[in-house]
C-alpha cells in the first residue's frame, strides 16, 4: 500500500432507496441528494476519535465503535493493519430511521474518505463489508447491504448474493428521476421487519419475480411501460404499507400525478416514485406532499436524478 | 379477417426448456430440436377431427376436445367464431412427462399452424391463451404457460404475469448451447408440482430472486461468468432433485464438463446444461449420459442452441 501524503480528506455519500417494490432486500439505487458528509483529518496520535456530529440534536453515538461511520474506519483500518489517529467529523442531512439509508451514507462517506486518505488501497467493491460492518452497528444486522451498496456504487443495483457480496450495477434510462417523500413519523426499522412474514406462498415468490424479472429488463432496454407494469410488490408493502399512515393515500396520488410506480423506501416511512423526467417527479413529490399536509403531518420531499457517481470525495488536502 | 386461400398448413413448434433453475414458472426457452408437428387439412365438413397422431403407440387422445391440438385449434375457432372442418394430422418426437414441454409444443404447432390458414388474424400473443387452453387439457391446469409462450415466441422468455399474459423476450449470446438429457424414467407431472412446499421461507425466496435479476443480466450482457452464478435454485432443486434418480451425479457431471449451470428442465425428469457453443454443451451432454448408462437407465441427449424462431410453418398448400 502506498502510504497517502494526504492529511484531510471528506467525502460525501448519498441517501439511498432500497426494496424498489418488488426488490425486497436486493434492489436500491443513489438518490443525488440529501446525503451524508464525513471528514477525517489526521491527528497525530494513535486514536481514532469522533470529534464533531451535526445535527448535534440527532444524539448519535460518539464512542467510534459504537458510531456507523466510526465503526467502519475501525473496522477498515483494522483489516488493513493500519495504525493512525482519525479525528472524524459528521454532517448529516438526514435522521435515523428515515428508510432512505441514513446509517449507509455515513460508513460510506467514512470508507471513501479512508480509502483516498490512504492512497486508495481497495476498490469500491471491497470497501462494501467495512461499510457493511459500520452500518451493522445502528441497524443491529450485517445482512442487508442493498443501502451500502447503492450508496457506494451509485445507479442501480442489485444485491445478487450477500456473502461474498455480488453487487451488479444495472443500466437505467438517463431521465428516470425519482421523488422521495420523508413523513416525519418515528418507526423502528427492527420493529419494521419483524411484522414481515418469515414464510410467504410460493405462489407470490413466483409473481414477485416475474415482476423483478420485468423491472431489471425494462430499466436495461429504458422499456418505461414495462418499468411500471413490473414496480409491484405483492409481499412486503401490503403488509408495511399497512403501518405506515398515509402511504396508500401517497401512492396513489403519486401514480395519479404520474408516476411509472410507487412504494415504500427501504423498511419506511419515506415513500418514492419514479417518473420520466424530473418536472414529472416534482409533480409526484408535490401530489404525495399535499397528502400528507392534509393528514396534519410535517414531510420533506427530494426529487432527484438517480445518482450514477455514488460515494465522492468532496475536499482533500495534504 | 382475410379468409385464407389455404387448405393445407403444417407447422412445426419446439420442446422447450422451463423453470432454468432460479426461474421456477417464470422462465424457459425454446430448442432447435426435438419438436411436435400438426398438419391441418380443410375436411370440406363442419367437423374437427384427429385423423393421425404419431407414433400411435403415445396413445394419445383422439376426441378432439381431449387432445391438446384439438383443444387449442377448438377454443380458437370458437373464439374468433369461425365454423370450419379441419383434419388434424399430429407427429410427436416426444413422448409424454418428460419434462420438455411436449404437450405444449403440439398446442402451439396447432395454433401457428390454424393462424396461417385463417389468414393470419392473430398476433404470435395473441395466440398464446389458445395454446394454454389446448396444454391444459393434458396438464390439468392452465396457470402454467412457460412452455407455450417459448414454444411459440422462441428464444428466451420470461412470463411476468400469467392472467393476462405479459411475455418478455430477453435477449441472449448467440453463442449459448443446451444439452438435454432426457432419462427414460416415468414421473408424473402433477405429482412433481404436489411434492413441493405451498409457502417457502423469505430468505430463499429473497435468494432466489437475486439470482433471477442475475440471470437475466448476464444474458442481456452475455456475461457468462454472472449467468453461471446465477443459474441455482435454492427452492424446488432441493425437493425435485431427490425424486430423479440419478440428478445430483448427473448435474454434477454436466458441470465437470464444462457447463455454465444445470438443473431440471420443468418438473423433470429431463436434465438441461447450458454452455458455451456446440462442442462444450456435446461434452455435457456426453457426460450426463454416461451417468445414467452406469445406472443402467436409457435416455436421449438432444444438442441445440437456443431457437430464436420458436414455432414455424413448414408446408403450406392451395
Amino acid at each position: 500500500m502506498k502510504n497517502g501524503t494526504l492529511k484531510t480528506v471528506q467525502a460525501f455519500a448519498p441517501a439511498t432507496v432500497t426494496n424498489v417494490s418488488c426488490g425486497f432486500d436486493i434492489m436500491g439505487f443513489a438518490l443525488e441528494t440529501p446525503g451524508d458528509t464525513v471528514k477525517l483529518q489526521l491527528n497525530g496520535t494513535r486514536e481514532v476519535r469522533i470529534v464533531e456530529i451535526t445535527p448535534a440534536s440527532l444524539s448519535l453515538p460518539r464512542d467510534p465503535a459504537q458510531n456507523t461511520a466510526g465503526k467502519a474506519i475501525l473496522a477498515m483500518l483494522q483489516a488493513l493493519n493500519v495504525t493512525i489517529g482519525i479525528d472524524i467529523s459528521i454532517r448529516k442531512q438526514l435522521g435515523i430511521g428515515t428508510g432512505l439509508g441514513s446509517s449507509a451514507a455515513s460508513a460510506a462517506a467514512a470508507v471513501v474518505a479512508l480509502n483516498v486518505l490512504l492512497g486508495e488501497p481497495l476498490s469500491r467493491q471491497e470497501l462494501i463489508p467495512f461499510a457493511v460492518a459500520g452500518e451493522a452497528v445502528s441497524s443491529g444486522s450485517a445482512v442487508h447491504i442493498d443501502n451500502v451498496a447503492a450508496s457506494l456504487m451509485g445507479g442501480f443495483v442489485v444485491v445478487r448474493q450477500v456473502r461474498p457480496p455480488d453487487i451488479l450495477a444495472i443500466p437505467y434510462p438517463k431521465d428516470l428521476y425519482c421523488a422521495v417523500l420523508h413523513p416525519h413519523l418515528e418507526l423502528k426499522t427492527a420493529d419494521m421487519r419483524a411484522i414481515l412474514h418469515q414464510h410467504i406462498p410460493l405462489s407470490q415468490a413466483v409473481a414477485q419475480w416475474g415482476n423483478i424479472a420485468g423491472l431489471i429488463v425494462g430499466l436495461i432496454q429504458a422499456d418505461y411501460a414495462l418499468i411500471a407494469r413490473s414496480l409491484t410488490d405483492v409481499i412486503v408493502e401490503p403488509i408495511r404499507g399497512q403501518v405506515i399512515p398515509g402511504f396508500s393515500a401517497a401512492q396513489k396520488a403519486a401514480l395519479d400525478a404520474g408516476a411509472l410506480g410507487s412504494g415504500i423506501s427501504g423498511s419506511g416511512p419515506s415513500i418514492f416514485a419514479l417518473a420520466v423526467g424530473k418536472q414529472a417527479a416534482q409533480y409526484c413529490g408535490a401530489a404525495m406532499q399535499n397528502v400528507y399536509e392534509q393528514l396534519g403531518i410535517n414531510s420533506d420531499v427530494f426529487v432527484s436524478a438517480i445518482n450514477p457517481r455514488g460515494a465522492i470525495v468532496t475536499e482533500k488536502d495534504g
